[in-house]
């Protein structure tokens, strides 16, 4: 990879890293090039403004993440154990983050959205397909859950809807609070969103 | 009431509504004093940061609204129909806004709470302190519900803080979606989390 790669590489790790510990209106085009150690100049080649670069930013981390997404939510595993993956994948990067920052940062993309969504179209529509991708994951969760009689047949798109919104203001609680431990309500709570019991891991 | 005076409700009412509007770090003291056609000298006078101007304002409007709140929850109100009543208030905070800007806002301190609870001490402990006031008012409100047999013995407080988090969730969407109806699921989703069933008002 050349050299003018490495600095992009590294405009994208910068900036999601600070925007998401920080926020996007504490965090300045100079922030990000002198963490990055990057030239002023070289940021506005690669990226036309602060937003272009976040909205890849944020892209660039949904793709890192992925695979983890996947193996949590692969068909081969049972329906209700594929929620308490995602959960678990949940809390264990919100741990990480604690651990490395003393601060819980609570959910990236809704953060930013939160921040942005009045304000800047891009970020609002980025923010749009990441709600839309988990939902994905949980429609055909809740799809396969019901064909194994595990729960009834409801709105399996307005149900997964609800666990997101419901996820994402777990998320935010955390963040506010700071306690990481707000997280592990995320499972029974997401049993109770879709009428499931309990589910005891295998 | 002084002339000084009207200046201070004019920052708190101009400080609330643009913060709110847009974010808090796109809005500069300036931009408050513009609006609000006060000095910024006089700013100083009242308040001595940006900071302390958004957490005055955010617990005027807090005071503006428990008039509004206190009714939904009344005691005398049939436990869950005080639910429906808090469903309404929402929903119509937030169509009334939209009317005005064409603009879903979502939850104007779960909104500042995101941006801000990493980096701003005194607006973090503002954000808790908003939150656990709504926990106040569900928690005493599943207590009678229980009471009444409309729902199972369960961990009230715990079950508040999910309805508490579901509903920032749903706010969120409604804002980064621009659209009121989204604020619709709220009622029928706060009933599957405490397993009541559908609750047609009287």
């Amino acid at each position: 990879m050349g050299r003018c790669s490495d600095a992009k590489v590294r405009l994208l790790q910068v900036a999601f890293d600070l925007i998401w510990q920080q926020s996007y209106g504490s965090v300045s085009v100079d922030d990000i090039c002198d963490r990055a150690e990057v030239r002023k100049g070289s940021f506005y080649h690669f990226f036309p403004s602060k937003s272009d670069l976040a909205t890849a930013a944020y892209e660039e981390h949904w793709q890192r993440c992925r695979p983890h997404y996947d193996a949590a939510f692969s068909p081969q595993i049972p329906p209700l154990e594929r929620l308490h993956k995602f959960c678990d994948l949940i809390y264990e990067i919100q741990v990480s983050k604690f651990t490395e920052h003393g601060r819980v940062l609570g959910c990236p993309f809704g953060t930013l959205a939160a921040e942005l969504s009045t304000q800047d179209e891009k970020i609002r529509q980025k923010a749009m397909e990441m709600f839309s991708r988990y939902c994905r994951y949980l429609e055909s969760t809740l799809r396969d859950a019901h064909s194994e009689g595990l729960i009834e047949q409801q709105d399996f798109a307005e149900r997964s809807q609800a666990i997101v919104c419901y996820v994402l203001g777990v998320m935010l609680q955390a963040r506010v609070r700071n306690e990481p431990d707000v997280l592990r309500a995320i499972e029974p709570n997401i049993l109770n969103l879709i009428g499931a019991t309990q589910f005891s891991p295998r």
